[in-house]
């Protein structure tokens, strides 16, 4: 997975922290079929993600109507369902708009 | 490390996503000097941070004065600089404006 690019800002980023449970049953496969489906949704920009103690997932956005569409999508919304009953002991998603950003590249 | 206990919205987010070489010579010492100088900055909400294939590093923060003041620190300054010419084959930093935020705890 390679840095996220991204257009010009503003664009919006979505942070979603999160703790796992020890239950896998079917996680990976669901976190992958969602960030297929993501990337298909309109106005998806791109997506990063790392885990170790904590998983931290950004996804970016051309807007908040965009985003707010892919939370509505049902198998996104049994997912997440299923997240909070089987595979996250906690999570916190943030909704940010970017200002701003610069990067480096060898 | 837990997911950061933030204030109610609007708070502003720094998004580093970075790709390491493969030095390591002095990373892991600076790096968490680093999160421990951040912390004790005027402003500083709370850190979140993962890395295996990309590293993510989500500092929060009560305004982008402060994030400004936080960038120009000298020792931050010099891990900046040292961090393009040994440690990061690539970075982005965004500077975001949390808009909306909400959670889940078992």
């Amino acid at each position: 997975m390679p840095i996220a690019s991204t257009p010009q800002p503003p664009y919006y980023a979505v942070i979603f922290t999160s703790i796992r449970t020890e239950v896998d049953q079917g996680y990976v496969e669901t976190a992958e079929k969602m960030v297929e489906m993501a990337a298909s949704q309109p106005g998806f920009l791109g997506v990063e993600s790392a885990r170790n103690e904590i998983g931290i997932t950004v996804s970016y956005w051309d807007s908040l109507e965009n985003i707010r569409n892919w939370k509505l999508v049902a198998e996104h919304r049994i997912a997440q369902e299923t997240g909070r009953s089987v595979w996250y002991s906690a999570y916190k998603t943030r909704i940010c708009r970017v200002e701003r950003d610069y990067g480096f590249e060898r």
